[in-house]
């Protein structure tokens, strides 16, 4: 955490200082508002992208939902090391890591060969690879993911708080002439008001439909979920009980022979534990509150399939009957099929609003907060003139094609888990070999994880042709965290986690031994004549789109990792603009300079597959996926691709 | 953490169920109020004692302070690797390790052998030695240190608030037929207040004097401060500065060779910085605040201490200049030298207001926090009617030597500091050689770093006759944790971080593998017959010593850890005392029972040399400290160790 740039503060420094003496949400009532960005629904989707828009002064941002006041139980509750490395990014990953139950094991039941009746285990595996991400994989209610979103919104400098009791009733989006700086025009009926004061209009220069499943924004717009008709009902149920079920803390996938499924997935605080028990497949467009399923059936249902263990149930949290199909919508924004390039987006879609698919794999949530992760510092970016335009329209690019893989994955997940366990050796069995199940798991662990999302090649996304100088760092996947030592103060600690959700953009230059030159002039060293290029020559994208005035990381960090061991890297090797000076004072940036951790002997070069000689540039988007890998000396191709993504703000530099 | 087990509750766990439905901090006004507890001052001895306190729904306490409200900044900032394992007892470490500076290295500084009027780098040493505790020394302004244990306070039970703007008047202490529940009878008075509004008086059945250096307390028991009556001064300031020194995000020490010492604490949030001056000694009884010393004096001296590097100080947040002696009190409590063995403590002294020293080893607060944390369970164990009164009478005996200790090496360490640093080779200069005050500040290392504390044998701290069954956790040293995973989700973690701050005590069993004796009888699991002994045996400590209708663990919390993997070890082999049933659903506690982290190859058996054939067992206090070692069959000693602190309280048994 870094504080105190701008002078000496008391109290929490996670509270930011408030943008303005009046902040504390958006007046409302029945006069117009005007606001940069509402969004619709208080869920995963809708409060990332407040609580990320929250940190801009500079944004208005109104979020509203339907509901009288926040969630409170129930839900999803799987977090996936992915979202755990983007909560951190928001600074809250330690109170999940406290708080949360730790998947580190998942184990498979099937029926006893020799008494198909009962259960028995099958396998147990690790549940998530070694190195894959430096979070584990958590189970926590998704009320208190909530709470921790709202309470970095209200600590954020905008001090945003959501508007509820209030319902998306109409939507208008003004073309053309019309359009003017807010062309969505929204009426939001409050639900526990009448009369005159019931009605308030807010207009917006964007719509952001985060309202879940039965999404009114995505109504409006017009654009169908597509997929199957029919829906699959789950029986989900928290639950406070006594158990002799060996496994009753691990994760346990449970196929019994004639009574069904139940996943057990156990729950933050040491006794609760959730059930999801899989129902009968519904009728095309049959709703599950048809079938009248009591809480008393779920719990017998989990009776029969635990047999010949024990549940007894205490208490029962919370549970639901709810009913999913594999759906998905073409396209998240407002943009018709057949519109031009020049079309921009006003309106987005982002979470369940534009995808639904079963629980079993735990991705709802996640896949939702990812959404509008990559929503957000899009947004930020247009709004604040750093960003072009037309970045918005990768933002339905990305996350459809990911939707799309993720509705595929599910659907054969779903199969696989719903299907009859084989119980006889022969061919003729249609049913699943949990073995077969138990591997296709394995393999599947890093798509659930969330790190096997790769961005296609765009504007965003740039070519991979130089891959090899760094190849644990993809292009298009997430910045993989591995372990430095920060050279200033010898802390150990993850170089990722310095990607914080503050909409910057991050270059990490590894150092190179240097290229195979004789010359003796200083340009042998790359990292020098980098920091040189990046400085001073006016093709630097860090000179060509900082605003003036502020400071020189506020759009572009760079931060230099060293072959060296901390101790012995001289310190007069740093360039200046690896020490800058920054804030009212003029104060010194210590954090930029790291060196592997040798004491552990994990060498992120090693790590991370990084070319000794070359060394690299790996340019960090603001939602901690990689945009770039470059050679140290490709100071054009950094020039080029920035100058494809940002507006050029630099006064000097704009008018010359 | 763990949480639900008597239902499922919204929110954050960490704030506790209410004990009361009025509960919110104790009644104030002209009447007399009677509590359990008075603590007066609200530094970090008592805001740990009050934190501590506060668990416990059935104890009264009132915590006051003659200030206004709660620190804002200033003071100390050092934070001891053991003083990070007390918090997270008190569950806010995760809170400390992110907003705090982490003190990897400590640089020396010595006048350049080539040009003494400069400065030159001679050492720079890692600062704690590894394995030495599993968390960093870190420096965190004091003032958030207090926030936490407010929170703490609030989200306790008994949502315990300060009484501020309260100052102790008088004290007195009344004894034999008058003495009645709440012997000490104290006024207050009200700093905002006047009139017969501006004197309290409160009874308590225990008093502690937390009132820092010129404690009124202490001087109401007429117990002087003894030691140097010569004070010397310190300046400290807090600055805001642009540096172009190295280190100065490294802990440094550094020894001009005219101008004086100065040491560097860098501090939270990257900018921040504090300078520690040594001023001149004062003379007896003279007050610092006599030589009206500036600030623009103390950035002055940095200045030329510093040369030849700048220090241009852009904001100085906080500045003082203090004088210290060392000093300590003979006895911390109220009984008379020539008291007899009958006479109990009622008023107790912990913190500064019995022991004072410089601030350079950094251990006024840390010590402070330890004193009370020392009292703390005392108090409530014997408020609650689970342990002797005598166990009072320990308090000041531990403490007492510790602080001693302390004074001892803080005058050698605060010599070696202040000493002229030797310029020539030869043995004529008086100075201290910088590589003897090197490699004094490493030997001292654990000194400092508050894990060398060992008691002395006592009713609380058992002969260590048995010390080589455990070599690695000595009697009456604190409980050194070492990483496990737990058997039930198979989560890896620390052992010693299941000791909370809740006046519990632990027995950690340590598997054996059973005596060479040939009997086939059930009692050749050596771990079973003692769970088979502690739940059933008329001797067994836990039986004896746990109120009936309370949770099995409600006073000794039995911890096994075996040898085996923890995906070999069979589930039958737990005995129920493992698995306990609590709460009012008689829900399993899942989180007894450990093996050795045998993927990182840190097996705590051999890491902390248990011995694999007798196994052990390690008696733990609830502050952490070891009581006791024993072979894994030693239920007698075990009987009589618990026999010498606790009441009987199982009415079965007491009556039989
Ligand atoms: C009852 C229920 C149970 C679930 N159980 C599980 C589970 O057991 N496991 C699992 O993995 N996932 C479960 N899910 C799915 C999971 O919660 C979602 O995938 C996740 O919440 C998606 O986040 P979201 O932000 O896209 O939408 P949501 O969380 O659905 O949030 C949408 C928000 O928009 C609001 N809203 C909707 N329409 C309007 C409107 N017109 N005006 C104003 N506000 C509006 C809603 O009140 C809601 O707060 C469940 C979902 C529901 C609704
Ligand atoms: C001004 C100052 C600067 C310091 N600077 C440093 C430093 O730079 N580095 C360092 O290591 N240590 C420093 N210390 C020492 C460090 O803060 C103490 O060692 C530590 O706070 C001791 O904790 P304590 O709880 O025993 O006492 P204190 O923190 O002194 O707390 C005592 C409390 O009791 C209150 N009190 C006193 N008398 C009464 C009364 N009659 N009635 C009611 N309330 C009363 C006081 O207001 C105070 O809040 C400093 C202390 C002070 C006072």
């Amino acid at each position: 955490m870094q504080f105190h740039l701008d002078g000496f503060r008391t109290g929490d420094p996670a509270i930011a200082p408030p943008a303005r003496p009046e902040a504390g949400g958006m007046p409302a009532g029945s006069a117009t508002t005007e606001v940069d960005v509402l969004i619709i629904g208080c869920g995963p989707a809708g409060l990332t992208l407040a609580a990320q828009l929250a940190a801009f002064p500079d944004i208005t941002t109104m979020i509203v939902d339907q509901k009288p006041g926040p969630l409170e139980l129930g839900q999803a509750d799987g977090i996936a090391c992915r979202t755990m490395e983007m909560f951190e990014a928001f600074g809250f990953s330690e109170k999940v890591l406290k708080e949360a139950y730790w998947v580190n094991e998942t184990s498979f039941w099937k029926p006893d060969p020799e008494n198909p009746r009962e259960i028995a285990r099958s396998g147990r595996i690790q549940d998530t690879e070694d190195g894959l991400s430096e979070f584990p994989h958590v189970i926590l209610n998704q009320a208190r993911i909530h709470d921790f979103y709202l309470e970095a919104m209200r600590n954020a400098p905008t001090r945003l708080e959501p508007h509820y009791g209030r319902r998306l009733a109409s939507l208008e989006i003004a073309r053309g002439e019309e359009a003017g700086s807010h062309p969505v025009s929204v009426k939001l009926e409050r639900t526990e008001a009448s009369g005159a004061d019931a009605l308030e209009i807010v207009k917006a220069r964007y719509l952001v439909g985060c309202d879940g499943a039965r999404s009114a924004v995505r109504q409006a717009l017009g654009k169908p979920l597509l997929g199957d008709s029919a829906n699959h009902a789950w029986g989900v149920m928290d639950v406070l009980a006594f158990s002799d079920f060996p496994d009753i803390r691990l994760k346990a996938a449970i196929h019994s022979a004639k009574e069904g499924n139940v996943l057990i997935i156990p729950r933050e605080g040491g006794y609760l534990v959730r059930l999801y028990i899989e129902m009968d497949k519904l009728n095309k467009d049959e709703r599950v509150a048809s079938r009248n399923i009591t809480r008393e059936q779920l719990i017998a249902a989990a009776q029969r399939i635990l047999h010949p263990y024990t549940l007894d149930v205490k208490e029962v949290a919370w549970w639901s009957v709810y009913e999913i199909g594999q759906r998905l919508c073409a396209s998240f924004d407002d943009r018709e099929d057949d519109a031009d390039d020049s079309r921009l987006p006003r309106v987005f879609i982002a979470g369940d609003a534009c995808h639904t698919h079963s629980p079993k794999a735990g991705q709802g949530m996640n896949v939702s907060m990812q959404d509008s992760f990559n929503l957000g510092w899009k947004l930020a970016g247009v709004l604040r003139n750093i960003l072009k335009p037309e970045i918005l329209k990768t933002y339905s690019d990305e996350r459809q094609a990911i939707a799309q893989e993720l509705i595929d994955f599910d659907r054969e997940f779903a199969k696989m888990f719903s299907a009859r366990p084989k119980t006889s050796g022969n061919g003729d069995d249609q049913g699943v070999d949990p073995k077969e199940f138990q591997s296709y798991f394995v393999k599947q662990g890093r798509f659930t994880a969330g790190t096997a999302t790769q961005y296609r090649k765009s504007s965003l996304t740039g070519p991979s042709g130089h891959q090899h100088v760094a190849v644990g760092f993809p292009v298009g996947m997430r910045f993989h965290s591995a372990p430095v030592i920060r050279f200033a103060d010898a802390k150990p600690m993850q170089l990722g986690h310095v990607v914080k959700a503050d909409g910057r953009w991050r270059i990490f230059a590894f150092e190179g031994s240097g290229a195979a030159s004789t010359d003796q002039t200083v340009r042998t060293d790359p990292m020098r004549s980098l920091c040189d290029f990046l400085a001073d020559d006016s093709a630097s994208p860090i000179l060509r789109h900082t605003p003036a005035g502020a400071d020189i990381d506020a759009v572009i960090d760079l931060r230099a990792v060293y072959q060296a061991d901390h101790q012995s890297l001289p310190r007069e090797r740093l360039h200046p603009l690896l020490t800058p000076c920054k804030g009212r004072y003029g104060l010194i940036d210590h954090e930029k300079v790291f060196c592997p951790d040798l004491k552990t002997s994990t060498d992120i070069f090693d790590l991370r597959g990084i070319d000794r000689k070359t060394g690299c540039l790996v340019v960090v988007r603001p939602d901690q996926y990689i945009a770039h890998v470059l050679p140290l000396t490709a100071h054009t191709e950094l020039t080029e691709f920035f100058a494809g993504v940002m507006v050029v703000t630099d006064q000097r530099i704009a008018s010359a």
